[in-house]
């Protein structure tokens, strides 16, 4: 079976919307974060901790992966869920994204065929092509396949976008042709800049291709805010109302509900992870820094009222001093904190919508986000 | 209340005891591993997994508590235990190791009044001495404290060895004068070398002062196997049968049987969380180490016969997997591993003494042990 997606609610004021999405590995709702397990695994943490931080869904990436341990031994495992003993969904992405931004030294070289680039480990050749990409997400045998995508840097010509989005269809149309996992969805990705008309073309092109879902791409390389949610907006008017929405590599609070507002139904994004292993924490009045020294004698929780593991065993004082000493069980309880506030922060959005009152609830968000220098953070 | 020892029953054959010891914390088993918490943390692990592993007591360090968050911080969090939020039995050390083998470019005084040195984080000017390191322990308020030593290096003089021991004899007497803490015990600490005539003059020595408990020091650092034995017997001799008896950094699991079958109760090493973090991984075969290629395809766990979170859920491929590509649930994974073998070690040494089978059982493990060309590893 592949994922099935059940749209249940929209709201009244706003594009949001309320579903559910049923895989092998289980049904979770949406809107929901997805938090990023780069090498088949979510760094630090275990699939019990994500499990206990009500993880709907993890990333997984297809070119760290195919790099190693590398498909096949994958495969033998058993398949992803099996090797890293996951037992949620998982989704895996194309290496696209990976290709455009960590191929050694920027050189790549892109053809028709496909993308000629360096390993980012020993700057050996490597050659991924759409069918490539897609035969290693088979073998990975994730819940949920991506195309492989052209992510162009910001900014490029209007001629370079067009040209690019062009391909990146002829690209989803050769990876849908040899996708070949009756278990897994794949979705289309939906390109194309800050150019409205691109953005509609990728959009109408890529969903009469009839993907299980689509995700908008390249709306987190640089733009200012406006810019990204003006993306959005471009692209998510040519999505059909049945099928998932996945806004990808987005994972500020802010951004999130900017983007359910919006239409979008599932988040990734290395952001809460990656801020927790430099000591940082997200609260509902803005990131709090725990090298601060301030935090050296606080011994009240990151938030009083999270229901997360280390908010329930930890003092900020004791934070602090494992973060400062570079101890790095530091990074891993922030990092539990960061993504179980993202998921509760889906939970509330999620609650908002049953009673429409998503902008209600964006304008108290922000209201407590903005102001960041209240004492009792 | 202090710690009570009990002793429960004598090997037949050998020197090995069996016991227990009762503390504020809770009462746990001997012989008894004890993992290093250097920073007030298991390096990588929270409490509950220590729990799980079935941990009788963590040993942290005063030195680096000292320096950074500082015991008045700690003190004020209520106690190491509350700012670790940690609920079993803690020992912390003098220390003295650390000043000893840390200090700056190794540039200390040693005086009669106590230790000049430089911190090994910002080369700043410290100053240590019996009664600071009471008081700090005091403060720190672990279930056990540890009297200020020298731990000299190896090899010295005899001349010097007796000048050393005298002065640890009057540290460990100016320490217990100040020691202040009605919930901590205070263990005295046996030194002297290679020379049996010192060992046994710091071991009766210290046993007249009647400390709570007492450890054999400096056994490990770089004599043979053979001697640091021979250092055991030398002191242990005259160290009385109704006190706890503590081997100091030793963990090597044919030391741990070697130590118990002297007479020793409780071990502490940082050997298995640091060789963990750099792959490899205890069996009764021998360590193992994880970068090696032929693990990549291995699906079988690091002991199918360990009851550990790691081996109940995680092959060898995909530890090999996160090792190589450092990722550091790894070594978190591989040090649940590690610690939870040296406990299920003493688990076994253990039950040998209670069917007085301890020499049987030191053959049958050694057989094992040495043959590390096995292929079923």
């Amino acid at each position: 079976m592949k994922i099935t997606y059940y749209l249940q609610q929209k709201e009244a004021h706003t594009n949001a919307r309320l579903g559910k999405i049923k895989t092998n590995y289980g049904t979770f709702e949406t809107p929901m974060f997805m938090p990023v397990g780069t090498k088949a695994n979510v760094k630090l943490l275990t699939p019990e901790e994500l499990y206990d931080m009500h993880c709907g869904i993890i990333l997984a990436n297809t070119y760290h992966l195919w790099l190693r341990p590398g498909e096949d031994v994958i495969k033998k495992a058993g398949g992803l869920h099996s090797f890293m003993n996951y037992k949620g969904p998982i989704l895996t992405d194309s290496g696209g994204f990976q290709v455009f931004s960590l191929a050694k030294n920027k050189a790549k070289d892109i053809t028709e065929e496909g993308v000629h680039f360096k390993s980012h480990i020993d700057g050996a050749p490597l050659f991924l092509t759409p069918e490539k990409s897609i035969e290693i997400q088979n073998k990975l045998d994730s819940d949920i396949a991506m195309s492989f995508d052209e992510c162009p840097p910001y900014p490029v010509t209007y001629d370079y976008m067009k040209k690019s989005v062009e391909r990146t269809l002829r690209w989803a149309k050769r990876g849908k042709q040899v996708h070949n996992n009756p278990n897994q969805a794949l979705f289309g990705i939906v390109q194309g800049g800050e150019f409205e008309d691109l953005r509609r073309y990728s959009a109408q092109e890529t969903v009469k291709m009839d993907f299980d879902g689509y995700s908008i791409g390249g709306t987190s390389v640089g733009e200012s805010k406006e810019v990204m949610y003006r993306m959005i907006d471009y692209a998510i008017a040519y999505l059909p109302e049945d099928k998932v929405r996945y806004l990808m590599g987005v994972g500020d609070p802010v951004d999130i509900i900017e983007g359910v507002i919006r239409g979008i139904d599932i988040f990734d994004c290395v952001l809460p992870t990656r801020i927790a292993r430099h000591g940082q924490a997200f609260t509902k009045y803005g990131k709090i820094n725990l090298h601060n020294q301030k935090y050296k004698e606080d011994f009240h929780k990151i938030e009083e009222d999270c229901d997360c593991y280390t908010c329930k065993n930890y003092t900020k004082s004791y934070l602090r001093h494992l973060i400062v000493t570079d101890e790095v069980l530091g990074g891993r309880l922030l990092s539990i904190h960061n993504i179980r506030f993202l998921i509760r922060l889906t939970e509330q959005i999620r609650k908002a919508i049953q009673t429409n009152a998503l902008l209600e609830y964006r304008k108290e968000f922000l209201e407590n986000y903005q102001n960041k220098n209240v004492t009792k953070s």
